[in-house]
């Protein structure tokens, strides 16, 4: 019975077992693999993540407190009811809404032998502005925290231009990220005990260009905070060039970026409600907010798209598994994860359980494996059965890991945090920056992400016991 | 002894074991990683394959018999020599001289309801061309070879379109691209034969553009020429929209692309000469000549570039293996494989055993795999034994596979095949399109790849009895 209600759900495509009035009980594996190619055949020919992507991007980049934000909530929970997903609602999220102003420049001094030299700069986030003359300051070049506060009285009234670049040595992107990113988050802070003026960083790319890349910077409570300014990489190395030449070489910042406090905010929600275990939950997730250089394209517009379409794509074949399958957008990732916070406590979480909470926040570039975490490596042994049902939709590897800043709360309380593993060989170019746009997304690439994760939310909310 | 020799090796970057007088014996496993770590970290912190790629699509496209693939061995012999590669030499080979010419127009006659409509085309590689007034002809609408041929007297004097698209449910892009290329391959003289005047070919991608993408024909000896146009998914299906609507819709065709007979060119060799058995070969090879709409940046400057540089990789560590690794950009990939042909029977070839032989001609972008083929899986499991040195790179699966046009002829001799498995889903956006420049290889992606190639040649040239 439940065989061959899977057949007529391949053949008629839309046929849906609750329409049918069969109800699936425990499937096997023969029928998971038809629905897993059914999602990949729908998914690949309409590639609509890649058009939910475009309709985030075109609301423009979205800070957290912005207007385009809060345009963004309402698109996607419109965009949730249109698809016609159930219980699509929103909840509350306290955000930060700083803003970057429109004055970010920063000017090499002329000197005697050449004239001033525009450097290519950026506030980083939550950056204070500088008085509205700017400043203007002696440069010491750094490597490291440590260096910096090895300065001692010599960063008195300074800029600390922090200019360790990523490690091009790594095969892994994300690790040569992590492996910089304390200048940028932490920087400012380091510079300012030692009485610098102000910070430049060095941006968190492999590429040498002009782009300037922003993110967040951590002040700390004890520190004064000084303005803080992420330069291009081909400035920053051209910087470095003249402070080998020329003593005591200054530059010039100005920056109008100022925090205004706290906003409210929402996450975006919307299910496929389950069907024997409404309160079981298998979330799909990806943060609304963006960086506000470019369109957030990649970060994060792609993975609210790939999970807004893995949900869509499993509603569309009429399927409704046992446990909930819920896509989540949520707000403010980038300046605090205060959405996954007020996700995780929120009253409607009463009552509920989430199983499983995959996080795609790594990119719309093609996916490589799967990741599933956890204390207890059960869903990861329940995942890696259905390596074949993956390994054409590009998995080939099913791993440990999985998590993020916004699933972050949910692992905590017990969820199983897993991920979709993406190739980030060119993430890092556009990461934070102009660029990272929805022409840098590859139709095809984001719909196999989406294709991944509708078959793993099928698999996890319908089969087992 | 030879333990401290590799970890000198490691420390001073460009110590040759040759230089040093230690001439390497059978190598650890920890050896091993540590040569695949430096040859990672060089060819990261280098990214010297994409350099070599800009070179060569610098020259232009390069059709077998142009001036531009002439230019194009000149350009990779001198490069070999300046790399100091040993034995760099050319070995002729006898190619395909077909010029495009410089018309290649279509156009949708008008009819009483509207104005004409041009159509983006260009001639598939080895068409006869038009009278040069041109042809005109009523369209006829097919999905396949057998439809052509079921058309029988219908198809008299019209235009066959062929427009059965790539099929985009099929998440691998080289079976889709497998699956429809018959139509390119075989329509012409499939058309021909059931009298028609000339053939359009719905190009051969996933994405609906208006770029044309050419590719070889292959004319049936017993069925006459006719001319042989690819036209742009975009203007495919906007015919086809016409085609239900009109009676009796007309394509005017006009062409001037010509066969000119034979030409000869070469074949560009050059090695790292194994110091203890210089007679035993790995090959690396990738093909030279190219499509003339874009540079040939994908296909295959990026295949030419990774042998390269895999080769010059291993050539600035100072290593020296024990076999022969020889990179081969062959000529004559795309009109006819005479270059493979030629290497393999070459008078050089006498007394040397290819035991593999490596083709990179699946593209530039991210390496996901590995592919090693053969009739004994010796070789295969030979590999899979450093999947852990492996992985990191991004070869993710190790698999029986490999081959290419190009070591074909080897392969048949007794070669192992082989080759790095690369994320295609992007592959025939730009295939032998006018979008297939440099700008669409990615630097990092393109090294891993020549990384990948000189760790399993140096395997594979130094390890085992």
């Amino acid at each position: 019975m439940r065989r061959s209600a899977v057949r007529n759900l391949c053949v008629l495509g839309l046929v849906a077992f609750a329409a049918a009035g069969a109800r699936p009980g425990a499937l096997g594996a023969d029928d998971i693999q038809l629905v897993v190619e059914r999602l990949r055949e729908a998914g690949l020919t309409g590639e609509r993540a890649f058009a939910f992507l475009e309709k985030i991007t075109a609301v423009g980049p979205r800070l957290t407190g912005s207007p385009q934000a809060a345009a963004a909530v309402e698109l996607t929970r419109d965009l949730m009811k249109e698809l016609g997903l159930a219980r699509v609602h929103t909840e509350p999220v306290e955000v930060g809404h700083w803003k970057r102003g429109d004055v970010a420049e920063a000017v090499i001094v002329a000197s005697p032998s050449r004239a001033a030299l525009p450097l290519a700069v950026c506030a980083l986030g939550g950056s204070v502005g500088t008085a509205a003359s700017g400043l203007t300051a002696a440069v010491v070049e750094v490597r490291s925290l440590a260096e910096a506060a090895a300065l001692g009285d010599g960063a008195k009234g300074k800029i600390v231009f922090f200019n360790r670049p990523m490690d091009r040595r790594m095969a892994d992107p994300f690790a040569a990220y992590g492996a910089a990113a304390d200048q940028r988050v932490s920087g400012a802070s380091a510079a300012a005990r030692v009485g610098a003026a102000a910070v430049l960083v060095r941006s968190l790319t492999f590429r040498v260009d002009r782009n300037p890349h922003t993110g967040m910077l951590r002040y700390d409570p004890g520190a004064p905070r000084i303005p803080a300014a992420a330069v291009s990489t081909a400035d920053a190395d051209r910087l470095s060039a003249l402070l080998d030449k020329e003593k005591g070489l200054s530059v010039s910042l100005r920056m109008n970026c100022r925090d205004e406090g706290r906003a409210v905010s929402a996450n975006v929600v919307g299910e496929i409600t389950g069907a024997e275990r409404p309160d079981e939950i298998i979330l799909l997730g990806g943060h609304l907010d963006s960086w506000d250089l470019g369109a957030g394209a990649h970060d994060d517009a792609a993975g609210c798209a790939a999970a807004l379409e893995a949900v869509a794509l499993l509603h569309d074949l009429g399927l409704r598994p046992r446990r909930t399958v819920r896509a989540v957008l949520f707000m403010d990732e980038e300046f605090g994860g205060t959405g996954g916070r007020a996700y995780a406590v929120a009253p409607d979480r009463k009552g509920e359980t989430h199983l499983v909470a995959a996080e795609s926040d790594r990119g719309g570039f093609v996916p490589i494996g799967l990741a599933v975490g956890g204390r207890d490596p059960k869903t990861l042994q329940r995942v890696s059965r259905y390596a074949d049902l993956f390994r054409p939709l590009g998995v080939s590897f099913i791993v440990p890991g999985g998590g993020g800043v916004d699933v972050a709360p949910l692992v905590e309380q017990g969820a199983v945090p897993a991920a979709v593993m993406i190739n980030a060989q060119a993430y890092f170019d556009v990461h934070h920056s102009a660029l990272d746009v929805a022409s840098s997304v590859h139709p095809r690439e984001l719909e196999l992400q989406a294709v991944i994760l509708a078959a793993l939310a099928y698999i996890l909310a319908e089969e087992g016991t």
